[in-house]
């Protein structure tokens, strides 16, 4: 058993984290992070581990050298601390924004504030196995990707990659509350929230710089908050090269991801599911992507969906370390997920 | 046209108190006050009143006098400022729970505070129009009852008042969102919030006490906060006197709410919305009554649904503004809410 | 008063009818038709309306001659049916797609058979106000525009009119589920609708063709059911022509829209509320149109929300109804819409 | 590996029975039965479980000797085929309500119609491992409680055993959508669903004959149906007993539920989940519970949660087929339920 410590451990991400972790086969989780809870007991905060974990908050100084280290903790804040988390486990897992884009101009220019480790930034593999699997094999320091951008770079990466798309791409991306994280606040308000459809970013959204950097695809974003608690879906929108019809796109999505034992494409004429819909991926770790091709305009739109907190992060973020453990790659994350719910 | 105010109108309560007041042909709101986003256009935060108001929120301070000044401010809050308040008003309309019980040891027991004007108590008038109407008419100090004891006092009084319960009864309370107001906190966050059954007062709610004082009848209260975002229903279980059967229940009903505008009977064996709803009662300040008898026990479920800030509050303030100045009792309040919804 | 009837009034957009006709000022619903319903109460079915009405639903062979005749009868259902409509009133406002596309052939190719009263298209207006007021001042035929393509049209016609759009545009529309009738069926069974985003038209939405035929904007548009009982939003997104910026944009819509009784632009940088959302706009015949312009990129992102069964259908038909009367173009559709919802 | 086989598998009941069954380490599903959906593929019915099966529906007819025949039948219809299905396997587990009851006028009661295979009751063993754990371990014939039998019986149970309940009970008992089932119908269209609060059985529910045979205490209940796909949650109302305070009841459950793998207490006075609720629970086998006591008025409330789905039906099956089997309980029924959800 590897032992494993979890910092920002109160929040959504963490609490999946643990949730994940715990039942998960080759480790133990020793200590849970979190400044704001430090003292509590972890299932009064996350009441679904009731009986599953008698583990308490510690603050972040508490921390001792474990096997694996997975940083919950906030974007533009992690790398401040960077260093101090390296020293204490050979694996770290950051699911924080701060280590995916490898350009620090770029990271400047979407988060606001310069980067202050970018010396690090070569370090870091991104977390996307579909894509980045046999670097993930080596990893030491993986950076797991936004929700959205998972979605939509595995959307596009296999169209992308066959040459299949020309120019750019337009994502519209739906989100749902979790995304935003475990502090109360106006705009996550039940009242505020509950369907509504917020516009929360109709440009220059940052995962657009993920998108890119991982695709060669520039792309124009739009968020959106849905009402879901958990759920991302993404519509993307490409014009198809010369040549390119339904078969060809087909086609490449089947060769990128056969054997991908997360990805199911979902693209039919037929039924209630025929295209991705995240409401049955809540909790399970797939990113099931599907696709509509226009002849007549020679368009397609494609279109992703996951659990914004297990393969838009926590889940992702297990699956990189199986693969870095060479343990299979579904431990721990072999719930398929509800229907209905 | 009356000049009208709104203290606290920045909250849920407030907003709907404006909506309503700005559509009523008898009145003008020349003030909405509120500390908290003094500065800041109504608009802005109501935004479902765009275009409806030029108005900024003013600080309390800024208050002058109207006809009718309506304090949707917090329960033990209101008492201390209460003096101040009368000055500026002929009439004064109180939404919150200070004025609604005439026996300040009960006020202490059920808010753990004393109260700080007690003297005052007396001058209140109880605003529920089909108990109070004819001292409505004349009131000049109005307490408008609580959203779940609103529709526990219209669901139970008809009976009580006919001799028709045995003993005392039980209440099941549930409430959208709305209710918990306008302020973040970790319970309202739509994350947690959403799609949830949360016994929140599963003894001794607060509203027992006003159900008791107006209907006579010691009731044991539950309240569960479940997804909506306005409306509460109530399930109030009760055994009946000896000889009380079906047909005597509503015929007790019938009498108790014949020409009243805003209480409708709903007891059908048949159809979606054979019971009270509230769904169909967003925006509406009808409250629905309804039941169903069980011989074989002999006792009664009641069932009372409304908007929780309609006719659970707003609304009901404005009705007794209404028969107070002798104009039609539906003035601004006749929507009838939506189907679907 | 004017005596109106509504045929398909047991639907939802017939419910809608009702609720707006049985509170206008000018005019009395004399007669609702329902084939399916025949003989019930109109408020069983609609029980929003308990209390307003005593109307029974009848056959549609019971109609008599009214002076306005409401048609919320299915698409490619209706056509079959106009001629005995239009013997019945003066004035026929139908809410079916069957005479909103003047080319039979656009209609053929996107309803999937051929128009069966093709010589009576070009008697219809098209009943948007915002577009056609003067035509609708004496049109006793009136084809309502569809839900997703009023919100559209109304994003996109200043601007296209204005010469700022360069070449097409793409629509991301969502949609509540009374979008989808009242029939039940698997697609709107609660437990598979309930927090979904089902992408239910990847490609070749038929209100693609209202769209185009409006603006002279060629669409490529993606429909989504999300969840929301009413409501529709769309996201437009193209390139601006050269020398056109943020302050163009603004101007063009200022100008479409002055004066405008239903139109509001929510434009803003800050706020829960800053572009367009159909949950404040539940029950209320506006239309709130808002954009995002990325000088970056010379694109924009416009945004258009409204209650699909309001001023996407019911409320758009009595607001043409009062413009061809001559009355005031709010009655009947004063209801502001709630906050919150 | 012990091969099963589930009969009224395109249900919500049944799917959920297969996605257990699929992830259990000791049994193969080697058919999955349904003669509406005969021909189709399991996943496209259940699209939860694709890439997790290759099954296809199959006739009941296609039915052959397994070792666990699940039946996922409905009520009154299940016993007339009983015969049938007792030929075809060793152990039969009905989730049905037609062998619960052991008294067949007490079926024919509240069910409306005479039982045709009473001879067949003694047969079967309540399948409540909680109560009922030693029978079951030889038990070929399981009749699974209704879910919110389930969670009212596991809520009164320890009190009514420790005799601290005096005279009888009131149960108000909330249910999500998913407990109607996957037919289509009025009654579960999303548009009436969404956000209701329905009583659609305010006396008399069938749920009370499981409840007062179990536990000895005679009940009234309530059922409402909330916003909820999955779900159910009950609050249970009873007078104390001479001398019974919160310790005391306390007490009983600890006794009751020692070592429960699937009872959890939850009975705090702080916390957003310091009570039973559902919504953490979706997935789970889980059945927590939890009481206040109002000393005052001798009285308690009793809260219990759980997935209708799992604990209230699928899980708990499966639970009682472990058992029978002597594999560990928890086996295919460990996913702990997700936080925030």
């Amino acid at each position: 058993m590897r032992r494993v410590a979890v910092v920002g451990a109160a929040g959504y991400v963490g609490g999946e984290l643990l949730r994940i972790l715990i039942g998960h086969p080759h480790v133990e989780v020793v200590v849970a992070c979190s400044r704001r809870q430090a003292g509590r007991q972890v299932d009064n905060v996350h009441p679904n581990l009731r009986g599953l974990t008698g583990l308490t908050f510690v603050e972040p100084d508490a921390l001792d050298c474990v096997d694996v280290l997975f940083l919950a903790t906030q974007h533009t804040q992690t790398m401040g601390a960077i260093h101090g988390f390296t020293r204490l486990a050979k694996q770290v897992i950051d699911l924080s924004a701060d280590f995916r884009l490898s350009d620090p101009e770029v990271y400047r220019r979407y988060y606001g504030v310069p980067h202050q480790a970018a010396e690090l930034l070569g370090d870091f593999v991104y977390g996307l196995p579909e894509l980045h699997r046999d670097r993930l094999r080596s990893a030491d320091r993986v950076a797991v990707p936004g929700c959205m951008a998972t979605a939509a770079i595995l959307a596009l990466h296999p169209l992308a990659a066959a040459g299949l798309i020309e120019g750019g791409a337009s994502v519209d991306a739906r989100t749902g509350s979790s995304g935003a994280g475990a502090t109360a606040g106006p705009e996550n308000l039940h009242a505020e929230r509950s369907g509504s459809m917020r516009v929360f970013a109709p440009v220059r959204h940052r995962h657009e710089a993920e998108i890119a950097q991982q695709t060669g695809v520039a792309v124009r974003m739009t968020a959106t908050g849905v009402e879901a608690v958990r759920g991302v879906q993404v519509l993307c929108r490409a014009s198809l090269a010369d040549g390119a019809d339904e078969r060809a796109v087909r086609q490449a999505y089947r060769r990128a991801y056969a054997g991908e034992p997360f990805i199911r494409i979902v693209a039919y004429t037929r039924g209630l599911y025929r295209l991705p819909e995240p409401k049955i991926l809540t909790g399970s770790n797939f990113c099931d992507v599907g696709f509509a091709v226009d002849p007549a305009s020679r368009s397609a739109v494609l279109v992703a969906a996951l659990d914004n907190l297990v393969k838009g992060s926590a889940g992702n973020a297990v699956q990189s370390m199986n693969i870095r453990h060479g343990w299979p790659e579904r431990a721990g994350l072999e719930f398929p997920g509800l229907h209905p719910n």
